[in-house]
């Protein structure tokens, strides 16, 4: 059974529509996934998640490992059984999050200083840390990781790899892509496995990395797509590098890639980024971006230089929805006014309100790409969203 | 325009069915009135209340007052446009706060120590205090209560009252109702001229007052009851008194209060309280516990000695729902085990599907209660519900 059904291949540019076809329904592509970390999309109901036109949400293995723990969620039926969302759900390996443990600005405060000052030990079959709830050691390398997404019970799960800082130097990079491809072998090992004993399939996305080397991303790509995978993540992307470099890297891997298998680009993006890779030829993009501006009271809009804050004082007399023509939940029936209100006094449905609008915003958005790469007018539509 | 009919009255006791007629619909009574302070009832969209089957909602002058200011929902059209509630809406006089800021324990910190020493200045025409999000003195009266609740546009208003502490002496308790009655009187007369003015009628309730000293009690209810308000209100309960004290002072009251008019029972209550008072011929209560409990993980169910804590070790693995035979949206979607995973992970969706399991609890408490008042089985409801 083949995860991707490419659909329709753009002429001008590498965009193309597909639908990735899962145990738990369909998701057409280009499509944005939402981050709900703790098996929930933040404030939002899976019935809101439907209302809103998700497809599929992502989330983070890392956490769940933690709390409420794989066996728990097991033992409930798996993930769409424990949150009540019955769409697909996609897992990451956890690696991103224990690999940025070790980085210094990402140490939690009040942690004992374990391991040479760092929370993480690296080791050459996996990753050593200290659970942030509990103090308890636990080891993570891709056997564990791959086992606990298959208790999980995702639709898509991720193979774990080693994720590197930027910058770093390329021997540096080169160790650390050996370390990614061994581990990408036990990842699918591992899956093969698991999945000839499991009644619902699960589907393994291999990732891509390689730093910002082209003969490692070269090499990196050649490598993964050589594998059994069902789809491809290029991951190592998103680490605080200029954009353009983002896009060089992109550029490196997708001629390497099978056209017959679904591309994911891992925490990725703002608006301008989603536009950039779906001509490049990237099929799903995760990213907090959404969820976490509505939190901080930022609302996106067409056309503006960056997301709007609901809780500037213009706002406060302002009986105008957040956007003329959104029909999203929010703007259909409050107005700025009353969500600045709902910010300023901290409201919970405050949170709420803007999350829909955001998560709304996107599906949208990524409703008009797929329209737009049939009838060969992307560029029309980025003038549309975009202050160029 | 009578606001209330009374429709049926019981022989065995006090209870009595009732509906109140509002311009924005009807409040069938007995009911229990949520809390929604700063015009949001925590949490929840206004679409969930009407599917919780809420009939009303309680806003606080107090808060609204101080943000966003009244000029601004008068310019939004109201509480309801400003909020989006279809529905009724009760609002208070601002009193109830105002006086609370005058008692030692509600002296929020870090506050300039104005007043002696208080928050507050309690003067004969009124009572001036400070904002605590700005500082600015305001000054607030019977007329300033009233035209306030005007600019905000409630279906049923409440007349500004003195709020005393519990235990307070005879003497003082006897100069503090003086003051609330002739504020009420300032309440009426303002009422009456704003309300001609307007195309939308709004009703007004009268204040009870007296302590825990049946003749002042007594004097009260005569006193209120035969001036012109739409509806009478009990204040001063449900400040610390033992629970008993609370039922005597409203026995104290009834006999003196015309049936035509409906009886609110303010700041009340529990779920036993909701009975005893229901019985003793109280038509509409209004409470923060199926809210407030909800935000601190509680959770209501029958014949238990007091609400259950969601966070509990005991449920993380417990994939029942909150209740066995609950058919509100959280007990058909989610087990115990995903609510305690949401409030171990401080994610904000476990704050509104708890709030949706305790308000449609109590939603359908009453609407058993109505049915029981009909049918003369009050009593065995109770013991359904309360472990005695």
């Amino acid at each position: 059974m083949s995860l991707f059904q490419k659909i329709y291949q753009s002429k001008k540019t590498k965009a193309r529509l597909g639908i990735i076809k899962t145990p738990h329904g369909e998701i057409e592509t280009p499509a944005f996934i939402p981050v709900g970390t703790n098996a929930s999309v933040k404030s939002l109901s899976p019935e809101e998640l439907s209302q809103l036109e998700v497809q599929i949400f992502f989330a983070n293995t890392y956490h769940l490992l933690l709390r409420p723990g794989p066996e728990v969620i097991q033992k409930a039926g798996g993930l769409h059984q424990f949150c009540g969302w019955k769409g697909p759900i996609i897992t990451d390996s956890g690696g991103f999050q224990v690999f940025s443990l070790g980085q210094p600005h990402f140490r939690p405060k009040n942690q004992d200083e374990l391991f040479g000052g760092k929370l993480v030990k690296i080791q050459d079959n996996g990753v050593l840390f200290r659970s942030p709830i509990d103090g308890k050691e636990i080891f993570l390398g891709p056997q564990e990781s791959i086992t606990i997404q298959h208790q999980l019970g995702a639709d898509l799960i991720i193979a774990f790899d080693d994720c590197l800082p930027y910058p770093i130097s390329k021997e540096k990079a080169r160790l650390s892509l050996e370390r990614t491809h061994r581990w990408a072998e036990i990842s699918l090992r591992t899956h093969q496995k698991l999945n000839q004993q499991q009644k619902t399939p699960q589907f393994l996305y291999g990732v891509v990395q390689g730093s910002y080397f082209k003969n490692l991303r070269e090499q990196s790509a050649k490598f993964i797509a050589s594998l059994d995978f069902d789809g491809i993540a290029i991951g190592g992307v998103s680490v605080g590098e200029p954009k353009e470099k983002m896009r060089q890297v992109v550029d490196w891997i997708i001629p390497h890639l099978p056209s017959s298998k679904p591309r994911h680009l891992l925490g990725v993006g703002q608006i301008d980024d989603i536009f950039d890779f779906v001509e490049r030829g990237i099929d799903t993009f995760d990213c907090v971006i959404p969820t976490r501006l509505a939190r901080m009271g930022k609302f996106l809009a067409k056309k503006v230089a960056k997301p709007l804050d609901i809780t500037k004082k213009r706002y406060k007399t302002d009986f105008s929805p957040l956007q003329k023509d959104c029909r999203c939940y929010t703007c259909r029936h409050f107005s700025r006014a009353y969500l600045h209100h709902l910010f300023k006094s901290k409201e919970l449905l405050g949170y709420r309100l803007l999350t829909i609008h955001n998560l709304y915003f996107f599906t949208q958005l990524m409703k008009q790409i797929r329209q737009a790469i049939k009838e060969n007018c992307l560029e029309e539509l980025r003038h549309e969203y975009l202050k160029i």
